[in-house]
């Protein structure tokens, strides 16, 4: 009836709601007689032993399926291992609804229930990818799901770089940094710097940039498969960092060449039946409901 | 050697240099054996026998290719008819450099020349229709090349309305209005309603509120196939208005619905060869040059 | 014991729930042996005999304080009066908490309780008075407790004017309209434009501009004695309407000159005791509370 | 004549113009008969046995007027030093006009000439303190003439904070930082925040969240007397630093508190005659010039 049966679970450790989430699911799925699998981290918090551990690496591997139990961060971190294996997920969310994780706590076996007797959609999320250019030579730093973050090592310092997309000169800026957000992270840290809520099926970047010393600077929407360079210019004495979903991955030095495109493969994202981005957005930002009309 | 042998030439009237402008056309367009063609209102101001006068809607039925002499304003008037003849455009700016006007007044013979002979590039800009539906019906009540804009009849009043994306409810909002652009008009009111610059390329729509009650409702953009839907309350007594790039088109009543989408047909811009859209960015908005990094 | 003895009310008229304020305060006020007076409007909602009925222009001038029953917008009409008579004035919301109108439906005898047994305080807000300047002469055109905004008559045009601050020239714009705002009226309509909050016990006005062309048009805060001067071209087209609080006052012609200044007389708003500007915007604006440390 | 007669100069380094313009005005003022001093770094690229050479501390002691030749920057530093001392500080710019630095590298003689002889304008600007409170002490920390800034020890994370005004509790915020700015610094990196641009003579400070995670967290004017303490959360790992005027002063621990006051003494800032703050503004943001009626 389903394709899913071994069904990989992956829980943030910290916090409390989540362990009971796990436990809840756990049992829910081996009473439905499928195979658990659980990375080490979330062996120990669920201390069951009728689910399989792996490594983190093996869980994307061995599932038909994964679900996330936590917040939109901890789908940010699973994102970069089930996308390269090609596994769809799902996210459970520790209390309020997420923008990656929308089942509520409550409704774990009816929406699960509906996923695993095929009553779902998939969304393809894309994320990109960063490489350091170097005399010819192209090294991989790091995956992001919302978005890669240029910005200046030690802080109140601004850093100064030159813009190209597809190989033609945009901008150079003096600025806090640079945010290149995919429309899943549009509605992350790009949307505090200014940047558009770009709709998740959207092809497209924003490139929105951070306290620039300029007024008419401003966020810029480009196709999603736009190569983006970022030149630090040689002479300068300042060297900025770059972060994908909020982790520190380089530390730049002058003269670096950094290139910045979509990844080859794609998040599958899972939704429960009747899933809205836009009441995603009522729900998170306070955008107004229907009208009533019978009163004020 | 070249396909554009009948001319059309369009001419805002109330300026002297586009006189100036369109007389150095003819003699150019003449000298080299293309025929011309100009509206009635342009032909009053060049005063040329050899220019053959139709009227404005003949003009583009007419021509293999219209230059329309003027601003970016001259262009969004010409692009309505000009679009649904499906025959190209270009423009000749009366000063200093447009986002759609971008032959300067100097360049005029060289740049000609390289289009003539066939050395150009074609950007196709889409435009929207704004549709009235009502009992099953669909009346057409404007097209824009820049934005379709909904705001109060009278200024100093917030209206209120439902906003739909392909039959799904977004959001209702309380607020001066909805700015609804294409990629062109990204440059033009929707940036200063804080919308993000959208490349002229990207198929997408960006729907920018117009100082909205909540200061949560921000910029939102989607895909350039997406289907708007405006409801207008049917119990409200404010009525907006529907502008298409800056005119009025219609009063809305209580409980009027609209559709806004992509125009079937689109613009065909033609530019000189290295037109940069970033180069017209820079220049207009002043965004920072390749850094020279001799000096401070 | 307290010196509040003549106490008028005026409520908005159609609101079911600003009915049932009124009667059960004129309720209290006749049990305290208050004298009460209304306004005509007033009475005719309130159907008490026991209240004596005033023109809305007596209403000030018989009473020791006003209180009035609705929302900031009642309370911005009934401003205007109240500041001219030097009467002091305390609001009662219809339902949720305002910033001018701070005591709740449910409240009524407790807060008015405090105040009538001298525990309260009062805060001064100033109102701005606009004048069309002419011939050396100068015609008071109306006064805003908010603000004044100057506006296009018609929508989706800009208009176009230059700005003097105490005689020194600031700035000519093209914009939709400039919004001229006292504090009180800094978390209103210039709030929406990108105008700060300001304390309202700080004397200052902002200036926001109305989607300026330029990008590098910003809000101005300068002090509140400052003299405004608005200039309309003389050779232009376009006639921008004046607007205090939300009501049209005038339309401008060409070589039109306006000047804003502080009103001669403030506002005395009372307040009950512990109230809180910033509890009013943690509550309006969903700024967050103090931080609970114990869990998550 | 005139009462400054022993004039300070600063110079800053690294840079060719600083040097030229130092020795200009080295010899117009020893013409005048006047005294120089400088500290020991701008003797060493004078190289002018005249100059009187003193520690940068006894500079401010030692004068009447000091004037500082470089950019806004170099007023930063030497604001601190001057304002202790109540002396007069005038700024050459070494290129282009600033706002703390108006006087122009070729009208050094006719500017100083009008200062020296008596036709100036004194502005005072207020600088701002921070403490660290500690066990009912108080540690200076720095001073700053445009703003205090909380920011993250390193990028990419957010810091989250509990803000009071004269004792009363604000709010509490999760954000990049918060920029506490005087109205010398509004123009500044506040502005970059979204912050308004103050009138120099406005006694006021502005508080402008960066980034914050709400989006209805706004810049707030608040009196330029007001006590503005910062406590962070004693349970929170993250630590963030504190800056003057972009110099790291501190790093914070859990439970820390800061306390941000106006200094007891200004700087006091000499303009030549006929200056004007918002002829600074057009100059610099682009804000358009008086109308030219004659033609578009």
């Amino acid at each position: 009836m389903t394709k899913f049966n071994k069904i990989g679970l992956v829980g943030r450790p910290d916090h409390k709601g989540v362990v009971t989430s796990l436990k809840r699911l756990t049992s829910y799925l081996v009473n439905k007689e499928k195979s658990v699998f659980v990375d080490e981290a979330t062996a120990s918090l669920l201390d069951n032993p009728s689910a399989n551990v792996v490594t983190k690496s093996e869980l994307s591997v061995s599932c038909d399926l994964v679900i996330v139990v936590g917040g939109d961060g901890s789908m940010l971190n699973v994102s970069k291992y089930v996308a390269s294996a090609d596994v769809p997920v799902i996210g459970v969310n520790r209390g309020k609804l997420g923008f990656l994780t929308d089942i509520l706590p409550d409704e774990i076996e009816s929406k699960i229930d509906d996923v695993l007797s095929g009553s779902y959609s998939v969304e393809k999320r894309f994320l990109l990818d960063i490489f350091l250019l170097q005399d010819g030579d192209s090294e991989h730093l790091g995956s992001a799901l919302n978005d890669v973050v240029l910005h200046p090592g030690s802080a109140a310092q601004m850093i100064e770089f030159e813009l190209f997309i597809d190989d033609t000169f945009v901008y150079s800026q003096e600025s806090d940094g640079l945010i290149i957000a995919t429309p899943t992270g549009s509605t992350a840290y790009a949307l505090s710097a200014g940047g558009p809520i770009m709709h998740p099926s959207l092809d497209a970047m924003v490139l929105a940039p951070m306290y620039p010393h300029s007024l008419s600077s401003r966020p810029v929407v480009v196709d999603g498969e736009s190569q983006i360079k970022i030149m630090i210019p040689s002479t300068g004495s300042r060297s900025p960092q770059i972060s994908c979903d909020g982790d520190v991955k380089y530390s730049a030095s002058s003269g670096d060449q950094f290139l910045i495109i979509k990844k080859k493969v794609s998040l599958h994202l899972i939704h429960p039946p009747n899933h809205s981005f836009y009441e995603a957005c009522r729900s998170k930002l306070g955008w107004g409901s229907r009208l009533d009309k019978g009163h004020d």
